[in-house]
């Protein structure tokens, strides 16, 4: 049993759903363990991370404006708007959705489901570097 | 210390929350570990895992019809329609609840509060065989 | 490797985010780990934890109020009312964020961004003494 740590930073255009699943997987192959768990989290509050289907980009762009229908720029109530109209909404589409994931890997591999992948989902309108700490725990 | 990993399959009969904390129950048992924390991780992106009272059904209804409110099937901007109409809102649904979540354990026991149940959330009109893996670390 | 686990105990005040970054801190000082992942896990469901600004307090006001519109003690659909109008709001918006939150940690510091803090949010209106399990897995 051990522990193999790696940092990662993606740089995002806007907002949008950013595929991290090749860069989880050779996180993975870096740690050079075979059975265990990865955990993947990212340092900030106006990004998040979610697990979506990754065959069809339809599935993702209803998801993408769903979420801003959900949670407006203009919410009338809002306080917290000295950074921009995108950023209170970016704290709460955060919230709503995940800061760490954790995926069993069994043979060097993820054990994602058949069409399961990883996104980074940028909430904020301009690009931003974003940086992702995974974690193996194996052996 | 250790990793004990268990494959299950949980047939589903359309929407609803289906308690699996015995299930979990039994993978931590298998593993024979005392302490230590398990990870359950479903494989698919249109059901999910939630946290909730299971002591009065009444909370699950309340929380399945909000969810149908909230994520209708005629939401009037989806273009991800050729799965059918509960195939998008299941996505977002998913992605507001979890894929994965993570329980200590003691002496043998999961240490869930004394109303907490484990749920998988099928989100498909339709009966579904649904995989889980359950991750014990421990010893 | 090993594994280090700690019972907290915070007593809230009523609705609202309340830190325990500092609690998370000393469970990893006094596991004496240097390197792994730390575990949050609530032991309830009519409270959360989410990750949130820990810089401006109008941020976490907006948060709260959002998901009080979202989620209104009056939604007339409930029927799981006899704890009070607040009870099965705060199942829903349990079920919306987290249970349980992993972190890494290295060089005996947990690895947050700048801006991240550590929340538990209460939903119940009155006070309430809420449980937190933290478990560090490292070395």
């Amino acid at each position: 049993m051990g522990i193999s740590k790696k940092k990662s930073i993606i740089q995002t255009q806007g907002k949008g759903t950013y595929e991290i699943t090749g860069l989880i997987t050779d996180a993975l192959h870096d740690s050079g363990f075979s059975e265990g768990l990865i955990n993947i989290f990212i340092q900030h509050t106006s990004c998040s991370l979610v697990m979506m289907e990754n065959a069809d980009p339809s599935a993702r762009v209803d998801l993408e404006r769903f979420m801003e229908d959900l949670v407006p720029e203009d919410y009338p109530s809002f306080t917290h708007t000295y950074e921009g109209p995108d950023d209170m909404p970016s704290h709460i589409k955060m919230a709503l959705t995940r800061t760490s994931e954790q995926i069993p890997f069994s043979a060097g591999r993820l054990q994602l489901g058949t069409w399961q992948g990883i996104f980074l989902w940028e909430h904020r309108s301009s690009p931003h570097s974003r940086k992702i700490i995974t974690t193996c725990i194996g052996e």
